[in-house]
This record gives structure tokens, sequence and C-alpha cells, in this order.
């Protein structure tokens, strides 16, 4: 479950990103790159310490892929639509811009704060703000992250854009309280993980789709169908991350296996493995698994029961739901071909 | 510097606000009443636990200060005003009430957090929710309710008022961290205290203020002499909360004396009794105040110096400057007398 916060795992989940980068096109690209620009000028707004933090983090980096989503689901696709469609209508970017820099700040305060509540001294590799600033510092940092994403939102004066990005900001943090809350336990089941899925990862996909079609220049009766594929493809993404953080390998999620078993984070193929492996339900994980080597030992253990392959297997029916949600929409051929890309790619495909 | 976060010392520093509900008369009283029920609304709309926590925090109380200062700087106050000339308007009411509730969920907010960064177990004599669930729980309780301050602010539609609300929030945050930075340092100039008070106290009045002026009914050319006003009472509250916190008594305040000295807090009492006493200076805070004995004795020895009634001197001139901000505005006379029966409440009156 932490995985889905870390940029090698990010990196392994988003593989795709190249095809849909290309099937975005220009108008693509260069709407990522004026949301970066935009994330670097928010952080270097404030003086040391805070704009230090926060510019560390901001570089970090990731892949970017909740922005991809906010211009996707905004029309920003070249392909398939003429450019002179886009015309008096250019104006509107600007808003699409800041409500994709709004839930990528969003998510990097989530991420501080993780950091903090897990104290982890390493994220993507680089020194986490708690551990060069301390708990303080970094409760701070994602704070004011936390603030500076509605006061760009607001921007757009839009106040459906606010409440889409609070009602998520709050799912967040019951998603965090809710995975706290099941640490250890033996009796999380799958709808209870799933629902924690969507609160802690799949609302902000969500909420990022909905802005796109709220500011940008899709029709606004696109706005629930995009949020619908949003929320699949947000609960896949992490399904994948867990499996990730099973099976590894190391050496492609820059992590060793098994960090969710050392944090008591009751993922989907470990409730998948203990319904076919008896001694592993009998097993207390808090006391048993207490180091690394005993993490990946487990591992290799839910691997054995063939849970891996039935938790892929949920990741891509979620992947074909998101596909699903948009077969009723009018989308142009780009941007219908960006969106199916960017679901496959949240879930790599295994043979 | 703790002590503006409790509510003992609310009690203490807002003892007049008897007379300001008079003047604010039924008008006042009634938007109170209809932001505590919203407040109510907001944090039961959560499940368990997160609703609870919230409830908790909630049910602490407080004298609601800022919706207060919401409520008049939107005009609301009944005498000077005929009821006749609300008539039509009436409507805008909600959007008061909807910007104190946002900016005293904000202020809850960073009240739990700070109680995870203090590690506090009580306050307003009740238990924190770090005390009750943990740091996990409260972080999460905390960013919830900034969260739903934001989306509270959203239903307005105006993007001013979001952005007086993020800018705010931001404001506390980099307070917070300055706060923690210049920990036991002997080297707090009055000028960075005062910085940090602004920061993480007067900026919320300011906003307060300025979502009145902006959501209400008072001209909007207000908004920045009210915002002046509120950012001035804002600072003598913190410095007379300052004050409290060394001077006591403890019946009064609800807690011992030297919280802040406990805590490494620098406040202007302990600056200007450093001048005043080289032995004071020379003193390292952090290696010989470590038990709340300790702490009362160098309480004492700060009121000693006389240092105490130079911090009140400087807290009643903000409040003169409060006050003196108002003086261009034309105002109905029992509004005028409400704001500066406010600004005189945040610092009682000495001999």
């Amino acid at each position: 479950m932490s995985a889905h916060r870390g940029g090698p795992a990010v990196d392994g989940s988003v593989a795709q990103l190249a095809p849909v980068l290309e099937a975005g096109g220009p108008v693509l690209t260069d709407l990522l790159d004026r949301c970066e620009a935009r994330l670097g000028e928010v952080v270097a707004a404030y003086g040391e310490p805070l704009g230090e933090f926060a510019t560390g983090t901001l570089a970090a980096g990731g892949k970017r892929l909740r922005p991809v989503l906010v211009f996707l689901c905004g029309g920003a696709a070249s392909s398939g639509a003429p450019d002179a469609a886009r015309g008096a209508e250019l104006g509107d970017d600007d808003g699409l811009v800041r409500a994709a820099t709004a839930v990528e700040l969003l998510h990097m305060a989530t991420l501080v704060h993780d950091d903090v509540l897990d104290r982890a001294a390493l994220r993507r590799g680089r020194p986490t703000v708690y551990r060069t600033g301390g708990r303080v510092a970094a409760t701070a940092t994602g704070d004011l992250l936390f603030s500076r994403a509605f006061a760009e939102l607001a921007a757009s004066g839009e106040a459906d854009a606010v409440r889409a990005l609070s009602s998520a900001s709050s799912a967040l943090a019951r998603g965090e309280l809710m995975q706290r809350a099941d640490a250890w336990s033996p009796h999380v089941t799958p709808e209870r993980y799933l629902a924690r899925c969507e609160l802690k990862t799949a609302r902000l996909f969500a909420a990022g789709c909905r802005l796109g079609a709220l500011l940008g220049r899709t029709n606004a009766a696109a706005a629930d169908p995009l949020a619908a594929y949003g929320e699949r493809i947000g609960i896949a993404f992490q399904i994948f991350d867990d499996v990730l953080d099973v099976a590894g390998p190391a050496a492609r999620t820059g992590k060793r296996r098994g960090t969710d078993l050392l944090d008591g984070t009751v993922t989907l193929p470990l409730i998948l493995a203990r319904r076919r492996d008896g001694d592993l339900q009998a097993l207390d994980l808090r006391e048993t698994v207490t180091d690394p080597a005993q993490a990946e030992a487990v591992c290799d253990r839910i691997a054995y029961t063939g849970a891996l392959g039935e938790a892929r297997h949920e990741a891509l029916r979620y992947v074909a739901e998101a596909k699903a949600a948009l077969a009723d929409l009018e989308l142009p051929d780009g941007l219908r071909r960006a969106l199916d890309l960017v679901a496959d790619g949240v879930v790599e495909r295994y043979a």
C-alpha cells in the first residue's frame, strides 16, 4: 500500500506513459511543461526553509500521472482534434494547468505527511522532508502544500472544482486512518481493502479527471463518466502497486519486497493468499515479520499461493471497467486512445 | 505562544465577549448559533472514528472569536442598522456562516496538528485527539478539518475568499515552522517575534475579517481596512496570551505558568526581560528549565524585571492601531462599537 507513494513503483506501474505522451501530442507535452513550471513557481514562492523542503519534494519527481489525467480529461490531445477547434478557448488552458498543479500539490502534501507517519527516511531514493527537517518541518511543509493546492484551484473561480479537490482530500485523510486502523489485522476483507483503495488513491484520480472536465474543453456532461474512469484506474493502480510490493523485483521497484508487510499494511495479495494458505492465515505478522529478510520470505510464500495472479486479474478487471465507463462518451479518437493507454499503463500486461 | 490555543486562556483574553454579543444583538447571536450548528453538521458527516475525533475537538469549544470577527466584519450587528436595510440581502448570510465555519475549522485543524507536534495530552481540560487516537489519527483528523474548511468556503463560489483562507493557512504553517526554528534561541528579536505572531495568529484573524467583508453586507472597499484591523488585534491577542503564560494566575488560565518556557517558545515577555536582566540572558533555558517548578521560577524572574508591563503596553499599542485602521470607514454606530469592544477584549485592561 505504500508503493503508490514511491517513484520507482510509479515508474514501474506507468511504464506505458511514453505512448500516452505520443498519443497526447505536443498539446499534452506543452501543458505538462507548464504544470511543471507552475509547480516550481509555487514552491519557490516561500523563503527558507519551507521553500527548500517543498522544492526538494517537487524535485523528487514522479511521472505526474495525475496531471496527465487532468489534461487528457480536459480534452488536451492534439491528434484527432484539429487545432482550429481549440481556437478561442485556449485561455481555458490556464485553468487546466492550475487544476493539474493543484492535484499534484495535494498528492505531494499527502506524501510528505505519510513520510512523517511512516518515519520514512527515503522516498524515490532521496531523503524525505521528515529526514532532513524533522517531523515539525515535515508536518508544516505538508500543511503548506495542502494550502497551496487549494489556493491554486481557487484562482479558477469554480466552486465545483474546489469542492472536488476538497472531497478527494477528505477521502485521503479517511483512507489513511483506515489503513492504520487495519494494520496487522487478519480480518481485512477484499471489500474493505477496495474501499480503502478508493479513499486513499482512487478519489484523487477521480477528482483529477473531474477537474479536467470542469475546467477544460470537454463537455460538462462528460464529468461523471470521466470521474468514474479515473476512480477505476485509481483502484487498478493501487492494486498493482501492492502486487509489485510483493512481486518485485527490487531492481525494478527500487526497494526491497515486503515493505507493506513490515509496516502492517494488509493488501490484496496477502488477503487472497491467506484464503489459499491456512498457515499463512494463522501467522501473526506483527510478531513474526520484523525484518526485511522475514518480509521477503512471506512475499515468496504469498507468491507461491498464486494470489498475485488473482490480484493482477482483479486490477485488470478495473482497467476494463475504466474503459467501459467511457463507452458512451463522444471523444476524439486521439483522446480516447490516450485514455485507454493510461488505463492499460497503470497495470502492466502480463502474459 | 501555546496559550492562544487553549480555551482557558481564550476565556481570559476575551473576557469582554459578553458586551460584544450585546452590541451585536440578535443578528450576531443568531449567526453564531448557525455557525455552531454548521460546525456540528460538518464534523458529524464522517463515520467513526474520524467523526468522533473531530466532534470531540469541536465540543472542546472555545469562544468562537474568529467567527465573531467574520460576522461583525460582514456587517452583522443589529443596532444602528435598521432591520429593513438587511431585507433582500438576507440570503448572503449563508455565505457568512460558511466563511465563519471555514475559519473555525481551519483553526481547529491547526490545533489538532499542534497537539501532535507538542505531544499534548490535554487541551481545554479534555484529552486531545493525539492522546485518544494517536498521532496517525490526529494527523488525519487535522488534514480532514483542513479539507472541510476549504470545501465549506468553496460553496461561496468566491475565488477571493478561498485565496484569503489559503493564504492564512500557508502563513500558519510558516509560523509554526518559525516557532520551532527559534525554539530556545537566545537571539530572537522583538521584530522576529512579531513576525511570527503575524504568521501564526494574526493572518487568520485578518482573513476572517476579509472574508466577512467579501461575503457580507459591508462595502467591498472596507475589506482592506477590516483586514488591517483583524491583523492588529491578532497580534495583540497573541502578545496578551504570551503574557498570561508568564503571569497566570493558574486558577484563571487553567494551566500552570511557564508552558512556553518548557517547550522552548521564546515570547515577548522573555525577550524583553532578557534585555533587563543580563543573568537571564545568559541562562540556557534548555538546560535549566526542565520541569514546571523551574519554569514557574523563571516566570517570577521575568515578572520581576517589569517586562510584563512593557509587553502589555505593546499589546495595547496594537489595539489602538486596530481601532485606528477603522477610523476612515463609514460604519453603523452599533457595528463600530462592537468592533472596538472586540479590540479591547483581546487585551484586558490593566490599571
